[in-house]
């Protein structure tokens, strides 16, 4: 069995040396356009900040042996040929022309195809984009190229063109480095991936560290003379020594597209859940190939390292008769910025109501260990369930808690289609050093299970913050202590204390719809119970307390 | 409705506030015999060690309110007689007998009872046990009582008798204390949670921060005159200024078996999943209470904080009416030590052996982030699965990597059910400041599946051990590098490092059986492949490489 799988970055090579392992008889032969092989295009940002050292080291196994042609003949038994192009498929005839370094073509015969072409970076065709020290991060030359210019001189003005995943990596790498960042964003608010109300916590520590962000901004011109000097917005200009595009990647399909293969609605290589193409003897892996969300069972363009090592292997799978399907993907997504951790699994909020569930929401707002550990941190989740099946949708966490933790034992939870209920009760481990006893995201699911159960009605802060603007005639109660309302408070509130509503609420007017909360709207959450235990009528409590209140505050 | 609620630590308070939140009718009488209420009894061995300063901490809401009579009548309008001992349940009148402190006796009526009488610790009747110096650590008062001792003098002789969790987080504190520490288990090793090599890890790292480690040893007399002095076992004596026993806690369940109510195997109070005893009207959470095992549907004995709070929610639920199950528990359990985590959930190899499942396992030992990242730190994990149904029964993790987080994504997918395949697919998020492209995990769970599908043939270290012990015929082969084998190797074995197996191979005998290894194993399983792949018929993997080789190494 002859088998030709194009790309050799990183779900290439993978499915190449499966292959290879479970099948005696194939031969397998890697055709990668450019020079290196198997290097974790993850770790570049690490690269640039220095954490990591060495370029090797982003190529090398664990043990320090560079994955170069040499190793996969030896070690793999398969045949690379890199800085080498694939131009053509022809389906009928089984073969792949490919063109090398020095202009020599050939035609590769193959019984199974596999492309793993990856994704290219999209870069807008904005005026000035061409200018010296405008860059994009997508391999390891561009991350040469950047540190470079960041070794020229030190505090550089730093302009990052979208504030997605890569964008707010690059940004704490280049803080690192000295220099003065601002990050231009088109939509609304960074890191589209989250909910706003996330990613306005974000936006603040961004802020806190001193990096600008600039939202609702739309690039109309890079100016410079040969090198870029200013980015022109529509919300005025900025200095710049340095730019990075970070806008997005788009699926690396024109090989497939031209020979005639099926492109998904995401514009990725369509694929069933052996990796297989249109063609039966076609298989696409990794960036190149389109996903399939597990939530809602709908296309969908997730391109991750992790993904792509999983649909390698089930190609290989596949390709060698051994039984296996991959089910998709959540869109689970990390990463590190300064002192937090952002996240999110399954479906955010409007990703939800779009798909039509019957949508309930909470923010969790608490410390990541028990209040009595030193080293607790605070921790922000919010969870997404569908009121009728009370399943349980998405989460998203941030703030400098473990976030990693709960996200990954969401994911887990939603690959099961666990309900909000068998979330609550999860047997996770416990002990202080680790979590509170009941862990935040136990609490949340029961914030969830208690507003699905009508114990508990929620509003968020926006709606607070609507009703106010709009004048509308409603009690803010404000649960908690002297001392919490002295150091902090949202103008317009009623300040009683959790402890004494029972023996002053007769100030309260029972006919007035009151809004509760307290620090995270857990002492909120026992005042309305009181309240309407004592007849009011429409109480309501303010997800997340003021700890999430993103207008705002009077601080002492 | 009258709802009377025995013990007022954990469970107890929450089932009490859950029920009084639920049903605006409901008068909730909490009876305790001593006089904290709600405190957080797994903070103890923090508060001893000083991290957890004040012990009002461990009795506060995080908002630093003591949770006392006052709170639980003013906030949760549930009625808290503490210093109060319930001496006999009349089930047929439905009444409570109780002792007040100054003897005064009462009878409670109740609609529905609730029993939250936690657990004692078990003292054994050793000859000189009751010498002063001797502590258990139950309440707050054993806390300060040892605390006083350590505050006497420094660097004071301390033996722990009892290696199971609480006995090692007292080591750590007492470590921390600048005391001399002796543990000292009766069974073959600490931890009896965990299987033996994980365990075998774990003592290696206290042995390495100075806490000597005496397994397989009985104490069989404490001597002294008036406070303890030594502790005499039968490998020797030990000297103690203080002594730790923590053999392990008992259910309280006097007053459930005085009044009739069913006792499970486990001895704990037989219980359904709406926590209700063998009386409809009477309720039992927390540690007092039975717990199922998820996986295998039979009765266990883990009592957690954890655990309590959950139940006592369910008891809630079921007593007002709402919908709920408590599915049982995984034996989640997790300790830090030092700078390792120990952590475990579902079932060990032992208990699944007994469970009559056919028993797969593996070992992975691997850095918790990618290799290239400075701040990955080694772990490791075993899994253990069912051959034939390819269902995952349980995993256990330790290292100074982050086992929390496999550990929770192990129990969730435990509690969904999960097939090994299902484990090894999951979107976990994936950045390299948190993990792997390929988490550890689900590495281990591909591990499995290679197992399971026969591409792998495994074989543990004490396996080997015993082969080498018995002089038997065969091919020991090390497929690392030079530089490695030189640091550090086993006696007995052959060098070919894995990129030259397929060209040295002739130096290797066809007709012997195989035993590949490397660091961790994974080169190893390359190296079993070529073998294969070239003629030889007898070839293992050793599980977990040098690593995980518990037994004598030669180190440069």
């Amino acid at each position: 069995m002859k088998v030709v799988v194009i790309g050799g970055v990183a779900a290439g090579p993978k499915t190449a040396s499966r292959i290879r392992r479970l099948c005696d008889d194939a031969e397998v032969t890697v055709v990668e356009k450019g020079e290196f092989l198997s290097y974790a295009g993850c770790g570049l940002p690490y690269y640039i900040s220095g954490m990591v050292k060495d370029q090797k080291e982003l190529m090398a196994t664990p043990v320090g042996t560079v994955r170069d042609s040499v190793f996969f003949r030896n070690v793999k038994d398969v045949q690379v040929m890199n800085r080498t192009e694939a131009t053509a498929i022809d389906r009928e005839n089984k073969t792949v022309a490919i063109r090398k370094e020095d202009g020599e073509t050939q035609q590769l015969a193959y019984d199974k195809l596999v492309l793993a072409t990856g994704a290219s970076s999209f870069i807008p065709p904005i005026p000035g984009v061409g200018l010296k020290n405008i860059f994009n991060l997508k391999d390891i030359h561009d991350a040469d190229a950047i540190k470079e210019r960041l070794a020229e001189h030190k505090a550089l003005n730093a302009v990052i063109v979208g504030g997605g995943l890569i964008g707010v990596e690059v940004a704490e790498a280049f803080h690192e480095m000295g220099c003065r960042i601002t990050v231009v964003e088109f939509l609304p608010h960074i890191l589209p991936m989250m909910d706003p109300e996330m990613a306005t916590l974000v936006e603040g520590h961004f802020e806190a560290k001193g990096v600008k962000i600039q939202t609702g901004t739309k690039v109309t011109e890079f100016v410079g003379t040969d090198k870029v000097e200013k980015v022109i917005t529509d919300q005025g200009e900025f200095p710049a020594d340095l730019v990075i595009m970070a806008v997005g990647i788009r699926p690396a399909t024109k090989l497939a597209e031209e020979s005639g293969l099926k492109i998904g609605p995401t514009r990725a290589i369509a694929v069933n859940d052996q990796m297989q193409t249109s063609d039966p003897d076609i298989f696409a892996v990794g960036d190149c190939a389109e996903k399939k969300n597990i939530v809602t069972g709908k296309p969908c363009y997730v391109p991750l390292g992790s993904t792509a090592n999983k649909e390698g292997r089930v190609a290989a799978n596949a390709i060698c008769g051994v039984n296996d399907a991959f089910p998709g993907v959540l869109g689970s997504a990390i990463c590190k910025i300064f002192d937090f951790t952002v996240a999110r699994t399954g479906l955010g909020e409007k990703e939800a109501r779009d798909a039509g569930y019957d949508v309930v929401t909470c923010l969790a707002p608490s410390p990541d260990k028990p209040h009595f550990m030193p080293t607790a941190k605070p921790l922000f989740l919010k969870l997404i369930a569908d009121r009728t099946t009370r399943k349980f949708l998405g989460m998203q966490a941030t703030g400098s808690g473990e976030a990693d933790r709960r996200i990954d034992i969401a994911a887990t939870a939603l690959s099961a289609g666990m309900t909000v209920d068998q979330l609550a009760h999860l047997d996770l481990s416990y002990a202080p050093p680790f979590s509170p006893a009941v862990d935040n995201i136990l609490v949340a699911a029961n914030i969830l299970r208690n507003k699905i159960d009508g114990f508990m009605e929620g509003v968020t802060p926006t709606e607070v913050h609507a009703m106010l603007e709009e004048g509308q005639d409603f009690t803010f109660l404000d649960v908690r202590s002297p001392e919490e309302v002295e150091q902090m408070r949202i103008e317009g509130t009623v300040s009683i204390p959790l402890g004494a509503v029972r023996s002053r609420m007769a100030e309260l007017d029972k006919t007035k719809p009151v809004v509760a909360f307290c620090k995270i709207s857990l002492r909120g959450y026992e005042a309305a119970l009181i309240l309407k235990q004592a007849g009011f009528t429409d109480v309501k409590v303010m997800d997340g307390g003021i700890l999430m209140w993103p207008f705002e505050k009077i601080v002492k």
